[in-house]
């Protein structure tokens, strides 16, 4: 006997924790595909010299590899953005540009297990390259707006800076040589604190600690925000970075980028206070050039960004000449449903049917499955004329999803089984309801019964409906 | 500069196959749904010990295997029927029974890559555990009709076999403890001809020819079916086996169980077309105890089954000591989207949005990307009150998806970008039309434009819908 585990790390995957992946995936796909992202695939397993690339970084010691059959270095891959920049290099020319895509899949690291990390997470990226275009950054924020709004969030705020504007400063300052660990430092304000960050500037970027109390203070700005004031609050800050980047051509470049996509989210129709100009956000990665993007949730901000990226000038130098710049962002959906576990946003249902038959008369199976198939509805039945792309998403109404116990056990256990499911209505019915072409539609949630003839089939479906529609909303208070 | 390529046996899925790709796992999601199937996963990892089980098979040698960081041997799945039984055994106390889950996820093999095999491909199975009643039996055939219906097949026929049959036969003419290599040999009678299953039979199983001709009699009764006379087709099988079964019970039963597979079916109204009884499949793997299934597509047999599968009585006896019975068959994706595209059955646009909105004015990108918000809709806006489980799949309607160029090039070049995506309308305006509050609705399959109001939100969006609706016809012939 051998016995049953998984490996540190990972994890399996129930009911009751797939579904509310799979609500959080399907949302993404749907707003992604609003904008007209398109999705792509590229394999797990990628040659090892394209994985590692730079080399020698963080990532490479957590890189899973081996050696294949056929002899060849092999890894898994660690992100979506590595294998972009392959798939972009390889494919660009018959792709063409702007390309938007949208890739969710999984991705392995073989890092630490504590603070909840896992060594096998799903990434949600999307990405709109080939074009230097603000428009795509201000359809970025779009994106992440109606992403979260379909997620049933109302109290996020999504943080923009643009590394720009911090560019500028750091010229003023003379101290533009040292961006890089100057700006890794500052991402980890909200971390460790200004004290920290002071030090650690001037320790690895050599700096004065004038200069780090000037990094600071433009980072003070963004300190305070409140979102009912969101397009004064926003202007404020605006106004106040100005004279810190007086004079350097980035830095007003930056900050005219920020003003364009203040204006222009609003003016699509973007309630302002979910927009956060917040000048202290650098992001750690070094190839963001421009924009940059963190989301927080209004209810839980100390668990971090939970949906962050930016704008880079060349995705793939590693693999090709052509310069493909782009902008984009990733949803961490791990930390996502982790938050809305915590907040009680996730259903506690563990059945994708809201509709239960008891297999109730041992002699009438047919009977059941045939009712099951009649309320199940004939939503494939009719879709002859629609091409694939529109039925993806394309049903008339709500399906109804209907099981039947596949056992005649005693009723009162069937019962039980529907009620520790989640399942909202049971149809029940015996011989003589059977032979009297009729049913009970009994609302799992109330109690109550009704008869409802099975001759009549759009009045038993409009009936089935009626107590889904009713007890739905109690559920989810 | 490193060469972008990939790995021999992976692909890259650019839109135009991810696309279809997304279609099919979605509409199998839909229908696994309908039934009260429920989504699990598992990780990509596991240990090897688990994956090679019984150990010394072919499969182990396919396997992808090596030494992680902790230094435990480690394997990339090789389907999904391992991990469900390890998951199954080591978590069917909290799942209860009867469990019934989807399963739509990668596997790997470092199998050849000749005749179009893939080392990285996509399995989706599902399967009813716990449970022995023959409901189940027949409702996998049930899911697997409205999966083909849903994916706009209809020439499909799902042949059912009963292993119960076969070894009810083997007991008749003596070799009941040979069936594993009689089996085997069985069921290449598509691919390799009579004789040459005569002869393997002989050779590995050590029968005499005179047993291998019985055997080959049974086949030969399912060899000819004219799915316009199902019913009739079927009942003459069952009574031309019956014969070769009598005096034996499990040959019985198996009979039995085809009778009452096909009856319930039927009266729960499946059309009957669709089910073909072929005493002739065996299906190769050894768990398989009863019911075996397989489909084939009427338009393209040659191809093989895209979905197989088989009642087992015990999955996860490796991991477990409590007996877990179950049934269910797992869909050939790659295999299906292979046919389908040979069939012309998949679209050629590569979008996802079907409304453009040229970048026209360069002054007033802002009232293009609240243009295509205000098109886009409200769909995610006003799902307060659903549960996820619901918001999953419940659109009021299609989706409208809408595209805004992000450059303002040339308009004729920004067409030209529409046309070969396969964009369907186009919204243009000039400042002259948005000062105007209004914008031209093209039709792209047609070129007719009309002019609508921009502050008529409903009447815009119905024309969009209409024109939709008109030139999707169209193009799916």
């Amino acid at each position: 006997m051998i016995q049953p585990r998984t490996l540190k790390g990972f994890r399996d995957f129930l009911p009751e924790a797939m579904m509310p992946r799979e609500w959080v995936i399907d949302t993404a796909r749907r707003v992604f595909r609003s904008f007209g992202f398109c999705p792509i695939d590229t394999p797990t397993l990628e040659y090892l010299d394209i994985l590692s690339g730079k080399g020698g970084t963080e990532s490479d010691k957590q890189l899973y590899h081996f050696e294949d059959h056929g002899g060849r270095q092999v890894g898994m891959r660690f992100d979506l953005t590595v294998p972009l920049a392959r798939f972009a290099a390889q494919h660009i020319a018959k792709l063409g540009t702007p390309f938007k895509r949208y890739h969710i899949a999984t991705v392995w690291r073989g890092e630490n297990t504590q603070r909840g990390r896992y060594r096998e997470f799903m990434q949600c990226d999307f990405d709109t390259i080939g074009t230097t275009s603000i428009a795509a950054d201000i359809e970025t924020v779009l994106v992440i707006h109606d992403l979260f709004r379909a997620l049933r969030h109302d109290g996020f705020t999504i943080h923009v800076n643009n590394r720009k504007v911090l560019t500028g400063l750091l010229e003023n300052i003379g101290i533009a040589d040292r961006a890089a660990p100057v700006l890794r430092a500052l991402d980890k304000l909200t971390k460790i604190g200004h004290d920290k960050v002071a030090q650690e500037m001037i320790e690895n970027a050599n700096i004065t600690s004038r200069q780090a109390r000037d990094v600071l203070k433009l980072a003070e700005i963004s300190e305070s925000f409140s979102p009912r004031d969101a397009g004064a609050e926003n202007q404020r800050i605006l106004g106040a970075v100005e004279p810190l980047v007086e004079g350097s051509e980035t830095g007003q470049a930056g900050l005219a980028a920020l003003r364009e996509l203040i204006e222009a989210t609003d003016r699509a129709g973007m309630p302002p206070e979910h927009l956060w100009i917040d000048v202290s956000i650098a992001r750690g990665l070094d190839y963001y050039t421009s924009t940059v993007y963190e989301t927080f949730l209004g209810q839980l901000p100390g668990i971090g960004s939970v949906c962050s990226g930016g704008r880079y000038d060349n995705l793939a130098g590693l693999y090709t000449k052509q310069p493909l710049p782009g902008v984009g962002a990733s949803l961490g959906l791990d930390r996502l449903l982790a938050a809305m576990d915590e907040l009680g946003m996730l259903p506690r249902t563990i059945t994708t049917a809201q509709v239960f038959i008891p297999f109730f008369d041992k002699d009438r199976l047919a009977d059941y499955l045939g009712l099951a198939a009649l309320v199940r509805g004939e939503m494939f039945r009719d879709s002859g004329s629609q091409t694939p792309e529109e039925v993806a998403v394309d049903v008339a109404a709500t399906p109804i999803n209907v099981e039947v116990f596949p056992e005649p056990k005693r009723l009162g256990q069937q019962l039980k089984y529907a009620d520790r499911k989640g399942f909202r209505v049971a149809l029940i019915a015996g011989s003589r309801e059977l032979d009297n072409r009729e049913c009970q539609v009994k609302d799992l949630a109330s109690g109550g019964t009704m008869v409802v003839s099975l001759d009549d089939k759009e009045h038993l479906v409009a009936t089935v409906r009626k107590v889904l529609e009713s007890n739905a909303v109690e559920r989810n208070t």
